[in-house]
This record gives structure tokens, sequence and C-alpha cells, in this order.
């Protein structure tokens, strides 16, 4: 078994753990009110990290089956004792690499990928992949942000600039931080059909209840994650990355405001297809 | 009385009319589903423009009485027309200029700004102007975009370039292209209260009914309607606008998509507050 990638930006830093569980309850409305999966059927969750979604899952489709896999040991641990510790008894986990997929055509009635494709330097190919694991008729379910749709006041060159970094990085690393707005041609691409595409908005200023935590614990946390690995890599100096962190707090205050999309969508394995 | 002022940056063409006499309805119940006046009130349409926005109020609240003014003699005239034509007797037009308000202090219940605020160089100024017109407890509503919001695919270039052509010939105006994200603090500066800012998203691809017609018909025109100004002032060569025009026009093939957000902000003058 091949190590982790290192095309993943995040990191797997316990701040950034720590930054996923805050975030995912906040937008469990958002991105799962419309995902529910029968009973009985079988649903494969692709590269479940830490188990933030996989709770949320298990929980909205009580008697549907999941198996969540990711390649980090790390992340695996930390998922299987959030599952467990919640009492829910309907998922399995295992260690597996989305490029060397450990599983047969034809297995699955759904899959479920949530913040992944942007941190793979082929997506289509491992969505190529993933569609000859459904069944026919089975459906995909994709979510991702898009870093072009930040938009935030008051702003500032240092801030624009730190989050400037955090787009060359991931593009260095191999990944693509617009990957939002790819989704609809990709899942075309890859032979899925019906495809459809709904954009999920968080918007947050200082007149919705949670604001400034919010936007510290998961925007800026997001941001200042990468601070390191940029000023290292020389993407920028250290007191402009401070000032541009320092300016991002102003979101925060009386007259600040931030929004971001996220990017759900849905395809079918079309049923006159073979596996 | 002077001439309009210049900081229009979509001019006055048939064209341009055309797309907003399109525009409009499209977004009716996007923007004005959670807009109604009580009957008597009193409400100030602020650069009514050809009367595209004024329909849809008239409509939505028969009872209530608009005055509804802009500065442009012959945009009155075609919203004369369309409101006449339509049976609508509850509206008012007049002549005016927003930086000279002709109307009393604490004389209207309400106050409704649709599009306007981005192409005026002192927002604040104006707002603090229209505060003086409201009673005491009345409100204002205010419907801006933000090109920063603007979001497609496939991504060109050239594409790029003629909407950063819109972008920067809207700020040579006087104008602010970017006014969504700055309500919310706009209208506290100026003394609102209770302000509250709700985004409002438009997300189209070939999926849904009318996608070819409305990309071309209201974003492309937008922007290539400013295409000669563009050229004239140098910010571009003829080549280069022609190649990103016709490269937008791919975002109503398979797999193209656009979204693109408008904000709503709503606030109040506090009882409190004298005129």
């Amino acid at each position: 078994m091949k190590q982790p990638p290192d095309h993943y930006v995040h990191g797997h830093a316990a701040r950034e753990l720590e930054r996923l569980d805050y975030q995912a309850p906040k937008f469990a409305d958002l991105f799962h009110h419309d995902t529910r999966y029968p009973p009985e059927s079988r649903v494969l969750e692709v590269g479940c990290g830490v188990g933030a979604q996989t709770l949320i899952l298990a929980r909205n489709s009580p008697r549907a089956e999941f198996i969540s896999f990711d390649l980090s040991t790390e992340s695996l641990v930390k998922a299987q004792n959030t599952v467990f510790q919640k009492g829910l008894p309907n998922v399995v986990f295992c260690k597996a690499d989305v490029n060397d997929l450990p599983f047969k055509p034809d297995t699955f009635d759904h899959v479920f990928v949530c913040f992944l494709l942007e941190h793979l330097p082929d997506p289509l190919l491992v969505l190529n992949n993933i569609r000859n694991l459904l069944r026919p008729g089975g459906t995909i379910t994709i979510i991702e942000g898009d870093a072009g749709s930040v938009l935030f006041y008051p702003e500032s060159p240092d801030a624009n600039r730190v989050i400037e970094c955090f787009v060359k990085l991931q593009q260095q690393m191999g990944g693509n931080p617009f990957m939002g707005r790819e989704l609809r041609h990709l899942l075309i691409d890859a032979g899925f059909s019906d495809v459809t595409i709904s954009p999920r908005m968080v918007y947050s200023d200082l007149s919705r209840p949670g604001h400034v935590e919010e936007v510290k614990n998961i925007f800026i946390a997001m941001i200042d994650g990468v601070g390191e690995s940029a000023i290292t890599r020389g993407l920028v100096d250290n007191k402009t990355w401070n000032r541009g962190i320092r300016d991002l707090h102003r979101i925060t205050e009386q007259g600040g405001m931030i929004c971001s999309t996220f990017f759900k969508a849905v395809g079918k394995k079309g049923s006159e297809d073979s596996p």
C-alpha cells in the first residue's frame, strides 16, 4: 500500500482535524438535506477522511450500508472512533487508494464524494473508475467548493494575497481549487447521465448567530493552516502573511461579510451502460 | 436640470433597453418574492430607469403608491409607456436627480433601489440623503450585483479579459462593480438599523430551461454592450474582444455553466431618528 499522496493541501495536523469536525455539522443541512439512501442500499463513501461527512450520512440513512474508505490510516482511526462513539452500526471502514480501487465492478448502489476531487491530479480518471463500481442505474453525489466563489468585505491587498497563496499551493500540489464549476462537465465526460448541479451558498455577517466563530474557525483557520507551507515554499514572506491573516479577521467586524459557494452534483450511471 | 451623468456603464442603446426588459421578469421572483408594501404606503423608487422593476413592484403591491424617478427622460418615457400599457394606476413618474432630490424630508414610508448604487461615485452620500426622505420606522430595500461573484466554465483568458474590461470601464466611470458586498457596511454607515443582507444566486447550465437564451440575452449582452467603449478607450483591442465574446458563448454549450450572485439589503430608519 502506498503512502498517502501529498496532494492534500490541508495536511493532517490536529488543528485541521478540529476544523473539519467544527465545520461539518454547521453545513450538514445545507449539504445533506436532499441526500437519503434507501434501506439495504450499498453506498461507497470515497475519501472519507476523519469521518466528518460519514457521521451525517450514516445518521440520515440509518438503514443504508456504508463502506467508507480513505488512504490515511490516521484519518481512518479518527473516523472509526467518531462513528462508533455515536453508536452508528451501518458503516464499515477500510483503507484503500482512490487510484487503485479494491472493489469489484457493479458493486455499489450509490457513491458519495465530498471535498476530494479538488485534491486529485486526475479527477476524470477517478470518476471513470468510480463509475465502473456502480451498478447500472446507481447514482454518484459529489460536493466540492470553489475558491473563486469566495467574496468578502472589507477587502485588502494582503488578504487577497494570502488567499492567492492558498490557491497556488493547492495548484502546485496537483489539485484544483476551482473544482466546483467543473463538476458538471467532469460528470458528463465520465459518462454519467441526468447530471444536475445545485449551488449551496454559505453567507455570514455580524447579524447572523455564530458569525465571528464560524469565520475564524472555518475560513480563516483553513487559510492559516497552509501558512507555513506557503512561506516555506517562498510564495509569500512572513510579514505579508501575518498582515493578510490580520486583515481577514476584519471580516468578523461590524460591516464585514463573507460568502462562499459549494456545488453539489448528482449523476446517474445509465441502466444501459455496461459496467 | 442637469444632463444624465455619464456614470452609467451600460448606456441607453436600444439593445440595452431590450436586455433590461428581458432580464427583469426572469429574476422577478428571485428579487421580489419577499417585497410587498402595505396598502396606502408611499414608496419611492430611486433610479427607475426603463421601469423594469417598477412594473413588478406596482403589480406585487397594487394598493401601495409608487413615486418612481430617474434622470433620463428617454428612460422615463419608456417606463411610463410600459407601466401604463399594463394598466397599473399606482405609479407616478417624475424626472429627478439622485444628487439633488426634490422631495421633503420624512415623506416616504419605504424606498426601493435596484442596480443604481453601483453606478454612483458617492453611494454613501446618496444613502444619507435617501434616509432623510424616509419617515422614522420606514425601510429601504436595495438590490445590487457584484462582478466578483460571476463564475463560469469553461474559462478562457480572453473571456476573463473582456469581463475585466467591463469592470475597469465601470470603475473609470466612477462606479463600483463590486457593490453587492458593500451594501451592509454602507447601510450601517448611513445610519440605518436592523440591516439584513440576503444573497440571491442565479445559476444556469444546459440542464435548465432557457439556459442558452438567458446567457446570451442577459450576461453576454451586458458584457458585449460595453465593447465599443472598452475598445475606444484602449482597454482592449478589437481582436481580443471578439475572441473573448466568442469564448463566453462556450458557456452555453454542453458542460458549460455560469452563476452570479445579487445581494438584497433591507434596512430601517430608527424610529428615534430625527429626519
